[in-house]
């Protein structure tokens, strides 16, 4: 079982019978564009994209493109969904050769069936589809956005990386991590959503907000559990040595905390432990405050040309962002 | 010391000093391009940019644009060289991660330097980053013409694991390979060109043909040696599993090449005595032949509309690929 999250059910009935034509659309489209580089490419690539999860980014993108919109402005917002959805399952087949994983919402990894050879060059299929797809809908502002929020994921990546083990870092630094590793990406489904209705940007703080929001409320998440909920062990981002903002919180209100070396955190039991310690301090509900803020200023700000179900919808994927770990 | 190739200081000479010109800024901007990434990214993305060889790419495309150009179309021009060579350099740094490689081009790789997952990142970021050059363009036929290539290389390398110790692949397979491994970039770096200086595509098959026999010279010399001119051990193409034109051929003639199996050949002087049998087929001068034809054709082809000096300057980096292995 997953985290309560978005409930993509009463997302689609907020949005009216419009947004399920377009995401069936969506969803056909991811199904088959893989097809024409033929087996086995097609099935592995196939087989990420499948099992990618709840299509939050796409679903952003169509909704971001507000009321009425034309048949081809129709088009154009269905690629834009496919392309952002392409990179960001592109980066899931990456990190799954990165962490070695072999199962990705129960179905086995690319990683897993094919090998690190295979899977790092579907994931590189992946990026050049992605925007390939996009390239089609004839908007370099469009090719911009996703290219940005592109290199910010790789950037983020890589900050993650330099910064493992250091428990010193600041709550700045954290938060531009996870700003570059998931919130570009959110921002930039909103963004390609309206480019693609020939609306001018207005969206984008909204989805860089709710992505933060979701990214510090997965952090928490892995510190607080339960495991019920997250099908992992609590602190499984410390045993990776990836310090998330509970331990930069927590630090300040405890010396013990503030003394640990994060890499003489080599066990669940101990990663336990310290999830209890961080518990404590309260840095959980200053963490979990803080993404709560990011929603509600997500939400305030939506621009009041919205649809009211548009609106709607928005504001039920931002609450199921903030249920994350409720 | 590498194969004997492309004369780069005859082809600028031939192209004249707007050449230098123009492929001195895509060096600048090839040099600065990972800076705003910040250390250590940029570092590890430069290193691999500086070590990237000879800008055969992006010359092609600087060449591809003929005559004189505005300066606004050499903006575009520089920017489409960059990118063309930022998503070369990208699968290199994938490539070197695949084949845990520790040198290229007698720098370290980034693989060697930062470790499997800093690498695929690297490549990653290069990859958005060729994009996102080329999107500052603002067109998107050139975004299409790099993202199919960009796939085309995923594709073909991918072929080539699938067909990976399978001896009995037929030519036309073969090229298909070549074509998506190699050739696609040859010939978008031409389109690009082109495009950037508002000329109509003319010079994508000429490309296309100097890349295919790129790639048919590199695999008779991996065949052919002498290893004081490539570097490296003959038929290291064989102990990978990959069989190249010169195998293909060669067992047409020779039925102890036809029967053999190559996983049996373990080690390099097993490779080297296969390479041998190769030799005295006869297959090395025919596949040798068609890359030159290859050549040939796409010199013939040289549409009248280019300037003399360009048009030198390209019948000499075709002949330099033809040189290759000579």
């Amino acid at each position: 079982m997953k985290p309560a999250a978005t409930d993509i059910a009463a997302v689609m009935d907020a949005g009216g019978p419009h947004l399920g034509v377009l995401m069936a659309r969506v969803e056909d489209r991811l199904r088959t564009i893989a097809e024409p580089a033929g087996l086995p490419l097609s099935e592995w690539a196939g087989g990420t994209i499948a099992a990618g999860g709840k299509r939050l980014r796409p679903l952003l993108s169509l909704l971001a493109a507000g009321g009425p919109t034309t048949g081809e402005e129709q088009d154009a917002l269905v690629r834009a969904g496919v392309a952002v959805e392409l990179l960001h399952v592109a980066t899931l087949v990456h990190d799954d050769v990165l962490d070695a994983a072999t199962l990705r919402r129960g179905a086995p990894t690319v990683w897993a069936v094919a090998g690190r050879s295979a899977a790092t060059t579907t994931g590189d299929f992946l990026f050049a589809t992605a925007f390939a797809e996009l390239a089609r809908n004839d908007d370099p502002d469009q090719v911009k956005a996703l290219s940005a929020a592109s290199s910010g994921l790789a950037r983020g990546e890589l900050l993650q990386r330099a910064d493992a083990w250091d428990a010193s870092i600041t709550v700045e630094r954290y938060l531009e991590r996870c700003e570059l590793k998931t919130a570009r990406l959110f921002a930039a489904a909103c963004e390609l959503g309206e480019l693609a209705a020939g609306r001018s940007p207005a969206l984008a703080s909204f989805g860089l907000r709710i992505g933060l929001a979701f990214q510090v409320l997965d952090d928490v998440l892995d510190v607080s559990g339960p495991t019920e909920a997250t099908g992992k062990h609590r602190g499984t981002d410390l045993l990776d040595g990836t310090i998330t903002l509970p331990l930069v919180l927590a630090r300040r209100a405890d010396a013990e905390l503030a003394a640990l070396d994060p890499r003489s955190v080599v066990d669940s039991e101990a990663a336990e432990r310290v999830c209890d310690m961080i518990a404590r301090t309260g840095a959980l509900e200053e963490a979990r405050d803080y993404a709560l803020a990011l929603v509600a200023d997500a939400k305030a700000e939506l621009p009041a040309r919205l649809e009211p179900s548009t609106r709607a919808a928005l504001e039920l994927i931002a609450d199921g962002v903030a249920n994350r770990g409720a």
